[in-house]
């Protein structure tokens, strides 16, 4: 063709969006990043003085908007291609970050009545205000014995949908009774590229049913179940969620005229549905087949898996029937703190980056000569699934500096993932491979070698520090449809889009003298958790 | 008296020797202080390439000499007084700080076939090397129900004298063999001022007490104990450790014509027999009565007590009738790591010091908002006396800062004093006043102020930061006997010497709101405790 064919994906972290423009061969053609003015409001609404409570964290829903114009702008001029060469967008965001808005889509803190309520703004997926919340449905749901907690490992996780809605019910009651449709922010956006009226709005099946505990077959939880957790809850749900379901590659329909507009791109763009950014990843780096654990390293992580048969895994966050790729169960498990948890340090210790720090803590022998550590700086996620648990450091003498916590934080990190590997495998869930993604394992390469020792393992590094990008771009492009794009499926796309071939892979190996250390300390590391959660 | 009557204490700490003249009115007349050259030899021996052993802390003994003339110059010039002014000379020390000597005195470490063997040099009294000596010599008198450790605790501690000793017969029998003389550094520095032969030289009853087991009673511990121990080391107490006990303030005799002439002083100059030197802050601070806990707060920290009557306190490390002032019972307890711990976690955070720190920290409430901290980065002295347990943080959060981490260390060391506090209370030993020195509560108030809060009491802090050095003088005073000086009974000269009236007393008092909510925390703190020394 003498037509460049490129999709859109648009990748919405923590701190910033990512635009990313790639060809049907492949080829990346632009790339564009902007910063979220407000970042992370966990310290004072924007305009305001009052601090807001411990475990808080929001977004501002105008960040998205003029972080993805800017973010687009810059990848158009990259790659220099007119707006038409756009034949599909795809939208991965974090999750579950969620918020309530009228049902005209403005969101409720843009509303003058509620600028002022923390509780009206977007709760970011690490915001931790609904403790109590969390508690309460799972005590609720395990005593009616409610069969959608198996597919959860048995525990509704403090970061989900409904108990961020419940909290919103019991502190901010005249922000719920004035939200007219609750959602996650990736179908937020969407709705806002394609209008329409709330009804008609496109829900993720990647995001309902990995955070609002929703599944193909049996839909929501019941009426029953959360009228009994608490009655204005059961009003909200059977009310205000209203929305079609569609899966990740879906179309939810075309790019707005205004939108359009905003953005440079062209209307009726074909828009598809949702994803979860760490899901993105998955179509991201080529990984469509069953038993590749693809690991999304960023400020926490999550660990995606396919498998073809389901398995109730306990302590597994999610299992949702094409919940990542149409055909397959995914698997989703997560650590809270990654990321976030090395820049705790590096922030605590006082230094700029760990570039020194990483060779001197890579010298040291597994154990980091006897200093240990829990990562749960933000809690645990999987297994535990309990956001509140706090990290720790033991072992601690005179003789030891910064090296010796940076290595244990990097083998708590990597004792964590095993932990979740060898859940997986002793359930009867493969792993034959293992893939690190996200923008970490680029900056900092030495942790990615400390998780091959403790795993003793290949670990691949898929070269693109973009993968949730591409991922989305895949989407747009299945979105497009197989007459524009010549694709028929999301495998076919990842794999001419996303895949490295075997020869060209970067493979970190295990060390085998520090893999059989790492046994043992394995080992003691179990006890020492087993014996914290008990205690 | 037209002439001025001035004792000269000689003080020598982990990192530096300090020189004190005080008048008989406890006025101060000069001062110097001299750091070791060589400092703690913890990396490498001098001129030497290979590591030392983790855990290895020694010492170079011509550093004590170079350092006392340089500290004594110094305060020679301050005092622009004559030498003969100088009736006395008492001299505190480092405990148990020991070291091998030929049969006149020399060092082995400074005989050219021992300098590059580590086990030749002095062992400082953080040198940590005889872990499994220590656990040996425990489990032998153990099960030989030795009555010698109901005077400590029930424990030999990791620091002490024959430990020390053990070790060296173990891992260096050829430093062993050429021993002709095993001694503490502070009776070694009295004898080279004194000279003699080593038959006649003085060892202090306040070192052998509370580091080697001795007591006035029953002497050491019996030569069938040490045969069961070790053949060699029974051999070795049997014979070489020649020399007369003494206690502290009785002359060990009069300054040699050589070191008079080394150190600008006059010959013939009494020399008090040596003491340790947190027990010379007892008389140093003027604290002469049964009941006040004189807390000498340094690197490490030792908690003084006189009693009027001997309890046997598990966990206590010692118990010495007349062991600091003659006629009572002194009780020695302590916490291993206290400005050595605040100085670790000052460098492990990247700081110059802690004075901005201090200021955030002390805004923070009781408990650090969820930080807690177990201060045994160099072991546990009083009441655990187990040199192998490791510091830890738990309840870390990504909230958590620099601050957060100084107030948990704070609160655990306070803590670690309650503990000690409370268990002598219990077990029948009075403590009504509790007074505060050393060097660190002159550069580091805060820490001072939440062990006021934790104990809940008023701590008085001596203005003077000589505690020891003043004890050191006032026992030079006594030596040099009651017509040179008028003082009959160390009482007397602490009296004189060192008391601050009442009126004048610095005190910081509890906090009541923080005082009540340490009481949760303390008992927080004591189960966690006994959950980490359990598993």
């Amino acid at each position: 063709m003498g037509r460049t064919t490129v999709a859109l994906g648009l990748d919405f972290g923590t701190e910033s969006v990512r635009a990313l423009l790639i060809d049907t061969e492949g080829t990346q053609r632009g790339i564009g990043q902007a910063d979220y003015a407000h970042g992370q409001i966990v310290d004072r609404l924007p305009d305001s003085d009052a601090y807001l409570p411990e475990r808080y964290a929001l977004q501002a829903p105008g960040d998205w908007i003029d972080s993805a114009a800017d973010a687009i702008a810059a990848a158009m001029r990259e790659a220099g291609l007119p707006a038409e060469a756009i034949v599909g967008i795809g939208v991965d965001f974090t999750s579950c970050t969620m918020l309530p808005t009228r049902a005209d889509g403005t969101p409720l803190c843009c509303l003058e009545p509620f600028q002022k309520t923390p509780l009206a703004w977007p709760k970011l997926w690490k915001h931790h205000g609904a403790l109590e919340q969390t508690e309460h449905m799972n005590a609720v749901a395990r005593q009616r014995d409610e069969s959608f907690l198996n597919r959860y490992g048995g525990t509704i996780g403090l970061e989900w949908f409904f108990p961020k809605m419940l909290e919103t019910i019991d502190h901010a009651p005249l922000v719920a009774e004035a939200a007219e449709v609750w959602l996650e922010a990736g179908d937020w956006f969407v709705w806002q590229l394609v209008g329409g009226p709330a009804e008609s709005l496109t829900r993720s099946t990647c995001q309902a049913g990995y955070k609002a505990m929703w599944s193909s077959t049996e839909g929501y939880p019941s009426q029953e179940y959360f009228a009994a957790v608490n009655l204005r809850l059961a009003e909200a749900v059977a009310n205000r969620l209203p929305g079609v379901m569609r899966a990740p590659g879906e179309s939810a329909g075309g790019l707005s005229a205004a939108m359009a507009e905003r953005f440079g791109l062209v209307a009726g763009t074909p828009v598809s549905t949702a994803i979860i950014d760490a899901h993105a990843a998955v179509p991201g780096v080529g990984a469509a087949e069953p038993g590749a654990l693809v690991m999304v390293l960023g400020t926490s992580s999550c660990h995606m898996l396919n498998a073809a048969e389901l398995r109730e895994v306990p302590g597994v966050a999610g299992v949702v029937e094409g919940g990542i790729l149409p055909g397959l169960f995914g698997y989703e498990t997560g650590q809270a703190a990654v990321g976030d948890a090395f820049a705790w340090l590096r922030r605590l210790l006082g230094l700029d980056s760990f570039d020194t720090l990483a060779a001197e803590a890579m010298q040291l022998p597994p154990g980091a000569e006897g200093v240990r550590c829990l990562d749960w700086m933000n809690g645990c996620r999987t297994p535990l699934m309990d956001g509140s648990l706090r990290g720790r450091f033991a072992g601690l003498g005179l003789n030891h500096g910064p090296a010796h916590l940076y290595l244990a934080l990097m083998e708590a990190s990597a004792f964590g993932l095993r932990w979740i590997v060898e859940l997986l495998r002793d359930h009867g869930v493969p792993i034959n491979r293992v893939i690190a993604t996200g923008g970490l394992p680029h900056h900092n390469r030495a942790f990615v070698e400390v998780y091959a020792d403790v795993l003793n393992t290949d670990i691949e590094v898929h070269p693109s520090s973009q993968g949730p990008a591409t991922g989305a771009a895949v989407l747009g492009m299945i979105a497009a449809g197989p007459q524009a794009t010549g694709f028929a499926t999301v495998a076919d796309a990842a794999a001419a889009m996303a895949d490295v071939p075997a020869a060209d892979r970067d493979v970190l190996h295990p060390r085998s003298e520090r893999a059989a250390a790492y046994d043992d300390l394995y080992a003691e590391y179990r006890r020492w958790a087993d014996d914290v959660v008990k205690s």
